[in-house]
């Protein structure tokens, strides 16, 4: 496995593989590599790929109150991990590498950045739209893969791709999750023990939902409400940025649960958000 | 030479070239080819390039009240010049080709995209930055060619290219001129003859305040008195939208004339706007 910092020498050795013939694929991540992560690692390596991982704590997608200082970067651990799943190349370039210069280059993904996330964090999918715009002109992956968790990045990568004709496919898999249903996250280690207990309100949440759409109920405000008292009977819940039910691909609002929906959660444990979702194909019924 | 409409068919075709080692030269254009436009595809031509030429009139970097529908599209004379030339592959996509869906992404080049023909024309920049991501990850050229006439769009499209790392070269080539100094563009074709004749003024400008710098002038503001009076003698002239002395690299306002700047004009004859510039290198003395 190579481990590479530079862009210059990440474009040599990707190129060498591509004249290969082999088909690139990409994982791009935060490092603090978790199950989910190594999921994603071993869909592009059962594909066949030269699998390229990026670690990379992208600033521009942290907002200035949030934890950019304190991200986990237990970055020998992320490398043997990547090691022992087959790994090719792992990218692992510095601030100062992807942002040579003051970047006055941003791309904005309309619409779909504004819901959900968007609203409690300013900026940060213009950050993952732009890093990931970086990323893909670096790597020049043939497929890009991502995590369910992430829906909302998932649905604006996927947009941007598809907008700006990158040559690549956007590949999604699913939500990994503990036994007990807690969705894995790199901020998962923030958790205090109560908090951890407690973090599973919100996938059982999720499932209750899930359940009552199965039932026949259409209308969100009902479902909403439902998730609302189950996570809210958390004792160590700090607060809950929004409970939606959307459009899966548009992410809007919707009025009447019918075709693709997204179930949205993003919710604080003291000062740790956490997000999750599920979402309910009720044409597949 | 290959006549292609879709993006499909493009990347079939190019990547058949750059699998045969083929350095892939690109010069995306709006048609109406002139000999500006042929200096671009004779220097990729020498370089020994596959040269791909896109004529595709962008509706995204036009405004409501500007010339997006009179623009002319003499498409038959347009190709038979590309085939003169040594052309390898013409791209010549439809609108609904190039924005299958709602565009949703944009890619937006801050602070340089804000000065001059920014203030003028608001969102071309944006149109233009986003139209070259889309061409630019369609054809995937190794080396884009652009004109020094177009000296913001040319200074916009080489910082998105750097801030995004897109792979591949951007070369500015000189402006082409009639013999009286005119600079070549698509719209001196709705210019009457008495307009015609006014708009050397915009040269002949340049050319007095190239003289006055190398006489050791450097305070902008003489420099641009003088410019105004060169260029509001001229009978048929509507308005001067601005006479601008910037910073070559940022566009930026220069209090002192000093390092290298750029000289820039913005000037209408009738509904007709002609741009020009001239970028003089005070250190090369």
């Amino acid at each position: 496995m190579k481990i590479i910092k530079t862009i210059k020498s990440l474009r040599v050795f990707v190129s060498a593989a591509r004249n290969a013939a082999r088909t690139i694929g990409f994982v791009p991540t935060m490092g603090a590599l978790h199950r989910g992560h190594i999921s994603l690692i071993e869909r592009s390596g059962k594909h066949g790929d030269f699998v390229v991982v990026s670690i990379f704590v992208n600033p521009t997608q942290f907002g200035p109150k949030e934890d950019l200082a304190k991200y986990p970067r237990p970055l020998r651990n992320d490398l043997r991990i990547c090691e022992d799943h087959g790994v090719d190349v792992v990218f692992v370039p510095d601030a100062e590498e992807m942002y040579r210069e003051e970047e006055l280059t941003w791309v904005n993904v309309d619409k779909i950045s504004e819901p959900l996330c968007g609203r409690f964090r300013p900026g940060h999918f213009r950050g993952v739209a732009t890093v990931c715009a970086k990323l893909f002109n670096i790597v020049q992956p043939d497929v890009a893969y991502f995590g369910q968790k992430d829906a909302q990045q998932l649905a604006v990568i996927k947009r941007m791709a598809a907008d700006l004709n990158f040559p690549l496919k956007v590949i999604s898999c699913p939500t990994v999750r503990e036994t007990d249903g807690l969705a894995l996250s790199s901020r998962n280690r923030y958790l205090s023990p109560q908090q951890r207990k407690d973090a599973t309100c919100i996938h059982r949440s999720l499932r209750t939902a899930h359940e009552m759409i199965e039932a026949g109920r259409t209308n969100p405000k009902t479902i909403v409400a439902k998730i609302r008292k189950i996570i809210t009977a958390a004792k160590s819940l700090s607060s809950i940025d929004y409970i939606s039910i959307v459009d899966a691909d548009t992410l809007r609002d919707v009025s009447r649960i019918t075709g693709k929906v997204l179930i949205a959660i993003a919710a604080r444990f003291g000062s740790t958000r956490l997000i999750d979702n599920l979402t309910v194909d009720c044409r597949a019924r």
